[in-house]
């Protein structure tokens, strides 16, 4: 929303919305909500609404082909990069000490970080042949794949010195103004290493 | 595709496609493969292109917050109704059958016969405001859930006598020609129900 220049609030108070999940089920966020009072859920549906009534500047680029890519490596990031990498890394050193729920599981994490390295070169890859990683402009393939990284990067996790390629694309997104904000946010009680926010590390 | 009357065959050699992964990673299907040799990855991705390359009759039916709705439930049944129940159900069930794993884990299937609940009734709520799950139009929403649903009916988990306004609503996608095709694919020794590709049932 930041890169389509739209102003917003951020909250962690849900609104009610009766029907909108099954019983029982805690709401997937996140959820736009509108200021008519619409909600919209699932980050794909509220990506895709933004550029269907926000268009400038587009996140989706290009014609049909290109976006095509777009989405794929979007889904990619958000999909199979979440359940191999960011989402058990995420679990065991972030949720188990915020929520209290025991010692972190070293096996899921190596085997997690082991991952990690594969993704690394693709991201390299990509970023040795494109401008950005789904063709010559900004999208939301980068845009996924930089908030998976940032928040492995917040503890620690991903091994500059080995990744140059993917460095430098990842240098080119934290410059970006919408992405400042970001690194400022902090999850108490556990501190990021030093580069973290910085431009240059 | 069917719904689109587009002509296509389906095959399971998928294409070689250096860089379309990272390395050591298995493909992620469905993958189109356009006559000009382009390829296109993962499921919402290619729906997205249909829609925008042939666009009637539309899948994603309506104005932009219509369209979110339909995205938000395609992703829902996708996504959670995935990872709750079909997931581990088809796992449990035809997975280790077929790929000789091991016995089924009762506690794994019984946790997802209970979210199933929930789920079949989120569908009848839906169903009984709207002519088709996500509005008016028959969209890929009710697609997304009917094929989940039908997995699961494959292997006889679905316990309709409970759910008569989702049974109703089922019973208008299978008497569609699209899914009268689907209805005759069967896995190899595992046999559906009787009532599996009735309409009435």
């Amino acid at each position: 929303m930041s890169e389509k220049r739209l102003e917003f609030s951020l909250s962690t108070d849900l609104p009610e919305a009766t029907g909108f999940h099954p019983p029982n089920r805690r709401p997937t966020v996140p959820v736009l909500a509108n200021e008519d009072g619409s909600l919209i859920g699932d980050a794909s549906a509220i990506v895709e609404f933004l550029e269907a009534t926000v268009p400038d500047p587009p996140l989706i680029p290009g014609e049909a082909m290109e976006q095509a890519e777009v989405r794929r490596l979007t889904s990619w990031f958000n999909s199979t990069f979440h359940r191999e990498v960011s989402g058990p890394i995420i679990f065991e050193r972030i949720d188990k000490r915020v929520f209290r729920l025991g010692e972190p599981d070293m096996a899921h994490i190596r085997a997690a970080l082991e991952a990690l390295g594969d993704h690394l070169d693709f991201i390299g890859f990509l970023a040795e042949r494109r401008r950005w990683l789904a063709g010559e402009e900004l999208s939301t393939a980068d845009l996924a794949a930089a908030s998976h990284i940032s928040c492995l990067d917040y503890v620690g996790d991903i091994p500059w010195h080995r990744f140059g390629r993917t460095q430098e694309w990842y240098v080119r997104i934290k410059s970006r103004p919408s992405f400042r904000a970001l690194l400022a946010d902090h999850v108490p009680g556990i501190q990021p290493p030093r580069h973290y926010a910085n431009l240059d590390f």
